[in-house]
């Protein structure tokens, strides 16, 4: 297990994260149309939207590393309870899986989320990925869509901007 | 409806946040043994980890302005779609509902959003909030669970910080 490590994500990975989140969002069935994000937007956004580890190996011979997995989250707040931590993707490219390798990523994000104090994570998994339901099941992750009754509910496109851009009805001072 | 007035929420007003978040969360059956952020917590977190607006009133002939609502969210990043507002909390209080306060905080929100290039809002309703949904609804907001099968994963307490606290397998530079 020696040939991989872990650690934080630089601004030049942007190009490497962006290829492993489009196999992801593939894998997730996301539509292609709406993946507008480029290697710059990633690049910019770094540290201020969001944080990331990369998974490296080091195949036996080489002198360089490839960027073979990722996790990316982002902080977040629950005003009566505190600080989490939302966690929007972990991926293993498939031919390095079933090494623990997953297991390793999201117990480093764990441990950074637990020095930075936060008090839970959360993510978003599809019903439809099984795999993925019973990689976090293992690891004592509880579904609270079904046991609590929680549902994402978002808005986006003409929608969101409609809202956005209509006349405020109420004095504001921003 | 000029005696209502919505502006960004200050370090002082931690007190009336939290005030109103445990309403809201008494209101979303939050068990009381995991409230326990206290208001300086609120005040120490804001703006590195949550932003706030809050709804004030002016009652006839009183000089003092009354915190009777507010919105609260972090900022989160999808990768392969870019940037995305999380909204934790959005309240009015009883006796101030029925003059579109509501609709004031979220449309607020948005286009706070919209101005550093938020291209959606997320957030949670719980499934027993029918009010909620009728609201999101409204103003067109998709639940995306039931359309697309997004349910949310969580792992907190002595599991958290088992997953947290353990050795690491793989070397790790952080």
């Amino acid at each position: 297990m020696c040939d991989y490590s872990i650690r934080n994500a630089r601004v030049e990975d942007a190009s490497d994260i962006l290829r492993l989140a489009k196999d992801l969002a593939h894998h997730d069935h996301v539509p292609p149309e709406i993946m507008t994000a480029t290697e710059q937007d990633i690049a910019r956004d770094m540290s201020d939207w969001f944080h990331s580890i990369v998974l490296e190996h080091e195949a036996a011979g080489s002198a360089t590393k490839e960027i073979v997995g990722f996790a990316l989250w982002s902080y977040g707040y629950i005003p009566v309870v505190g600080r989490n931590l939302n966690l929007a993707s972990l991926y293993v490219c498939p031919h390095h899986r079933g090494r623990g390798l997953g297991y390793s990523l999201i117990q480093s994000v764990a441990k950074i989320g637990y020095n930075k104090g936060c008090l839970r994570i959360r993510l978003l998994a599809n019903e439809s990925n099984k795999k993925a339901h019973e990689f976090y099941t293992r690891i004592k992750f509880t579904n609270s869509t079904r046991t609590e009754g929680w549902e994402l509910l978002h808005i986006y496109g003409p929608d969101f901007e409609n809202l956005a851009l209509q006349q405020p009805k109420i004095p504001q001072d921003f």
